[in-house]
């Protein structure tokens, strides 16, 4: 493997130096300019920490993706698969256009996207981690630390958000070492203005997922729009689009190899500071268990919703999650299998804990703490587990959410519960209204029936009481039992009706604990053993704000002892990642290729889904219909780079050394899935789709002229 | 796929030209001398059709495999799977050679190959067409020409081996253009030295066979024995080490990428010249349904070997070659899937079709009779399917053997059916005696239900009357009745007893046509079928001498008049291959490299079979123990080379510009299987062994330094 290193790391020794890893704060950029110039960056490093310039101001976050302004009319792109929801949304089996693809003709045909669906602008980020933890002290016990925390962390995010159409968050990094608020427009009115077909959009589907060389037309756009007087809106026809104060220079000639790259984006989770314990324990326990769990879901959605194209329409988006997951849990193991990751953690623990003795002694406590905590939830992870598992049941989550807020809806807004503020209500109404799309009874059912079948194999100090009578009464709770209880459930219940839902949603605490519905009662009785669990919930990470801050503040003081920058661990907030063009040796005897072609496809091409090009693609591959998107003769498709990103991270712009879009980042590659972990500098890439296949795409295929246009890009192929 | 290509050409343009396709025939490489030096030969190409002449003196062929001469005392190199029948004869439960390998501390340590193990060093090539051919006329019926040539051919070939020794067969070429008589040294009692360990020799398995990257040491050695007076004898302790005229200088260098390289051994066939309708036929029928067919076997044999590992050790080499024949045809189904096949094929012919219209009338009318008789075969090729099948069976073919040497043995040697003339009792006799190491009576009797039960399902006019009768009796055959007359078959039948076969081997007609093991008279019953069966296979096959070199001899008359020379489809004669050390684009995206190393194995390794390096070797490479195998501190395994080779080839030693042994051919590349019809010449590969992995097996794990020095090299880890 090392001399395979050395050898990538020779091709690009001449022009540049190979790019650490590293998900960087804006704020921190400056502090490793001479890294970002020696990887070739054109612009000021300084410049990308101010949000409000270019091209800082470009990007934006849709909550578990990102995008960004491509025009000045608020045309925002990002990931088909990050669109993926709105695309479903609008599809029926008539008009289906997951698999045909969408193009508004003009502004008034573009489509409202799904309910909860928001375009977030980032105007400020500040660090407030005094503000958080002002009131904290050695003496409080977890849930009071927890309790003071949250509470000015609300007060914090009320305040910032008394002006109307902003969302704030105060963001944790380090485990809580600092925090920041950051303050976001939120864009409300966002509509699905374009969506190549699934064919290109998702070519090679869940088999190439996290694959490389991959071939997909990852890419979509939306429209952020505003009331008229500019200020975020409900989706009203009155709305206007929105204008943003920049957008992203799209570079039609693309990158090559070598040259510099760079991401902006909203990275999700990473573990790079975890214990080595917390690496075994994923290795050991929670990867092996978790690729059983979704087998077993996968399988039982396929059984249930076999035959039957409705049902599992509703449930795509849930079996492409799942395998995305399971792929992952596995490319994981396979990524461990190949290191000694425990081993590697453990090195490093040591030489900082030994460094620590004398210079930091407050984080060897801390380091022993947490490992004392890890003992703790491990005897209990098995139910814990479980109990997340059920979340799978649209039904019961719908229940337990309607449940809880009428129960926080009795307090004062500052005081509800995190998620159930008055600032959440529109989220939790989008849900409720997007239940029927998602949520087929009879699969439900099955899933649900799985769920608690495995928890009645649970040990009896791990059982939750209140469950075990939902489901047994005074007897002891078995699998018969359970099957009378869903059978009761599922035949009663009026979740399925919109109407109710929204009545429910309406209702007060009263009214929910006189309904008969036997779901909403299923809530109500479970309601207690929800609050002790959450209390043990708070109590565990308030005591993790204590001592996981205390280790990272050692590891902190140890990198700059030795001259190093340390950024955070992934946490949705805005990050930049940068590196270069490069492909990579997955193994000995293979070179990964930096780039793909539109031969690629044509190779793949089986006509079966998900190898399914559209004969209008084909055909225009044949015909060397390439126009100006081809580089000696050939129109890339995917490139990659190693840049260091995560889930979360989709969409995100790929900008050149001058900051202008050169694709979008849509996934990271198999072999370098365990870098979560710990990073591998040797396999690490991003894997992108090409602007120029995106404009090929665009203007050869779909016919986007008008957007390409809109994009400042003229048309090759518009008649 | 073009531009690929490309690329690769680009990359070796400045030095060589890229090597055409072709399986040479000696003679033939003085006419394509400008060829061999635009690769970098650096010997006289001239030099190369002298047989008996270094290096061609040295290279050997074991029937099925070719091997060569590495030491003065008859020391053979070849392929572990080629030497694998010899390592299972001598391997038991206890002694288990294939898993653990084998080295002979001394000459008279070394074990007797399987029974039928020969080497067979080619003496002369002579031209003898016009012999063969002497007695032809157009008058003729199929059957007529069948039988003068094969009169001609007995004649030629008893002529040639009144010298007791020797083995002479006369080879077709061209599909009856033209007939060589080929004159081999047949030495007998050929011994196994040395094999590595499974885990070295046939890493990767099933699972990496024809596959790149690869890492399989799949070399082993024999030794050639002759009598006292040198000449060849059948196994004696008096046996001493046979002297040949010479060996292959062994090259501890190897080679390095865009080196020249070359291969001469016995390749076993191909199809390069066949029509469009039967590169029709096996795409649409013959592929397709042998796929089905080895499915079903080796479903078979594992339902039946599990848990029985005695039994399982007997069908190692069927699985092993059902495995093969099962991957090699869904290769060539998935090359023909990415090419038009038929329709290259049909314009290829279209075109000399035009042109010997004018200029050779007489092809024309070959093509139009080949074609006709397509349609014949094609109307029973189910039931010649099954047929062949029944081979599965030991028990069956066994039988029948021994019946048919008995009816044949009534004649004068010369008039005896080939296969079964004096020359070839010692054969016969082998397999009789080696029966029980790959006879199962309950597989053996499952196999044989299934292909029955398969030609019950036959149409009337494709069934054999005899084959019916046995089974059914005065009833129509049925499942029951087959089930009956097997169940009698393998209840009473002495076949797994070795005295009573080799007791028939010696028994005479009158006493074969008395006996009552129902096997036997299955044989008895049956003959009559198979003598008419062989009368319509060898009327078709005297209908072909007379049009397929008539549509030959048209093709070669064409490429003449565009300055190409034609070297014919392989037919287990020798051959030349040349060309370059170079990897390949199997596709978009991916690179593979023409060498992998040592790290490789470790890569693969799970510890499970096939990837269970052993741990003396994992340690070597821990501690880099490489020696002077090593290049730039890593050690080649395999390595690949544009050459032309199949089947047959396996074991073919492979040649620097000076005519140096720089390792083994042991397998092609999967991508370019169908190459075998339609030569690729983008993705055609030889994958070899490089001589500095055997060389550092033999030397750093093994401890095989007696042997390296008698090779010429001296040991870098002797103690």
């Amino acid at each position: 493997m090392r001399s395979l290193a050395v050898a990538v790391a020779l091709s690009f020794a001449a022009s540049h130096a190979v790019a650490v890893e590293g998900m960087w704060q804006p704020h921190q950029l400056p502090a490793i300019e001479a890294q970002l110039k020696a990887a070739g960056i054109a612009v000021d490093p300084k410049a990308l920490k101010e949000l409000t310039q270019y091209p800082m101001n470009a990007i934006v976050g849709l909550g578990f993706c990102t995008a960004s302004f491509v025009s000045p009319m608020g045309l925002v792109v990002t990931n088909h698969h990050c669109a993926y929801g709105s695309i479903q949304f609008n599809s029926t089996a008539e008009k289906n256009l997951l698999r045909d693809g969408f193009l508004a003709a003009n502004l008034g045909d573009e489509l409202p996207g799904e309910p909860t669906l928001r375009v977030y602008v980032t105007e400020s980020i500040t660090e407030v981690t005094d503000k958080v933890r002002a009131d904290l002290s050695d003496t409080m016990s977890g849930r009071q630390r927890f309790d003071a925390i949250d509470k000015n962390q609300k007060a914090l995010v009320a305040e910032c958000e008394a002006t109307k159409g902003f969302r704030c968050d105060v963001y944790v990094f380090h485990g809580g070492a600092s925090y920041f608020l950051i303050r976001q427009m939120e864009i409300r009115d966002v509509r699905l203005v374009y969506a190549p077909a699934e064919a290109i959009g998702k070519f090679g589907g869940d088999i190439d997922n996290w694959m490389w060389p991959r071939h997909t037309g990852d890419f979509a756009y939306y429209r952020a729009y505003v009331g008229p007087d500019g200020q975020p809106a409900d989706f009203n026809e009155a709305n206007v689009p929105y204008r943003p104060r920049s957008h992203l220079k799209v570079q039609p000639a693309g990158v090559k190899e070598g040259d510099f790259a760079m991401i902006a984006g909203y990275p999700g989770r990473t573990n790079r500071y975890r214990l080595s314990e917390e690496v075994g324990d994923v290795i050991s326990w929670g990867y092996p268990t978790q690729i059983q769990r979704f087998k077993d879901l996968l399988a039982i959605i396929d059984r249930e919703t076999k035959d039957r194209p409705d049902a599992a329409i509703k449930y795509a988006g849930a079996v492409a999650g799942l395998n995305n997951g399971l792929k992952n849990f596995e490319g994981n193991l396979e990524g461990f299998a190949k290191i000694d990751g425990v081993g590697i953690k453990q090195a490093e623990e040591q030489a900082i804990i030994e460094w620590a003795k004398t210079n930091d002694p407050a984080g060897v406590a801390g380091f022993d703490a947490l490992k004392s905590m890890l003992a703790q939830t491990r005897a209990r992870r098995d139910r814990d587990q479980l109990l997340g598992l059920m979340a799978q049941s649209g039904a019961l989550t719908t229940a337990q959410t309607l449940y809880r807020l009428a129960v926080e809806r009795r307090k004062p807004n500052a005081e509800r519960e995190v998620g159930f503020q008055e600032r959440d209500e529109i989220r939790i109404e989008g849900r409720l209204k997007q239940l029927d799309r998602r949520y087929d009874p009879q699969t439900d059912r099955a899933l649900l029936t799985y769920v608690l079948g495995e928890y009645l194999k649970l040990p009896a100090e791990q059982r939750v009481a209140e469950l075990d009578r939902w489901m047994g009464g005074d007897e002891s709770p078995t699998s018969a039992l359970l099957n009378e209880r869903l059978d009761d459930l599922y035949a009663k219940t009026k979740v399925g009706d919109l109407e109710q839902r929204l009545k429910w949603f309406k209702a007060d605490l009263a009214a929910l604990d006189a309904e008969s519905d036997p779901l909403i009662a299923y809530a109500k009785a479970l309601f207690p053993a929800s609050l002790r669990l959450e209390n043990e919930r708070k109590s565990i990470a308030g005591d993790e704000t204590r001592h996981r801050p205390a280790w990272m503040a050692t590891r902190i003081a140890y990198a700059k002892a030795q001259g190093r920058v340390i950024y955070p661990d992934a946490n949705n907030s805005l990050r930049v990642t940068f590196g270069n063009v490069m492909g990579y040796r997955p193994r000995d005897g293979v070179s990964y290729a930096p780039f793909t072609y539109l031969d690629g496809i044509v190779e793949k091409h089986t006509g079966k889904d998900p190898f399914d090009a559209t004969q209008r693609q084909l055909k225009a591959i044949a015909d060397k219909r390439f126009g100006p998107y081809a580089v000696d003769g050939r129109v890339p498709v995917n490139f990659l780079a190693d840049l260091d990103i995560t889930g979360g991270n989709s969409g995100s712009p790929m900008l050149n050394a001058r900051a202008e879009l050169i694709g979008l980042a849509f996934d990271g590659n198999y072999e370098a899935i365990s870098s979560g972990w710990i990073f591998n500098e040797e396999l690490t890439r991003t894997i992108g789709v090409d602007v120029r296949y995106m404009l090929w795409v665009m203007d050869a295929i779909d016919g986007a002229h008008r957007l390409l246009e809109e994009m400042g890009i003229k048309p090759a192929f518009a008649e």
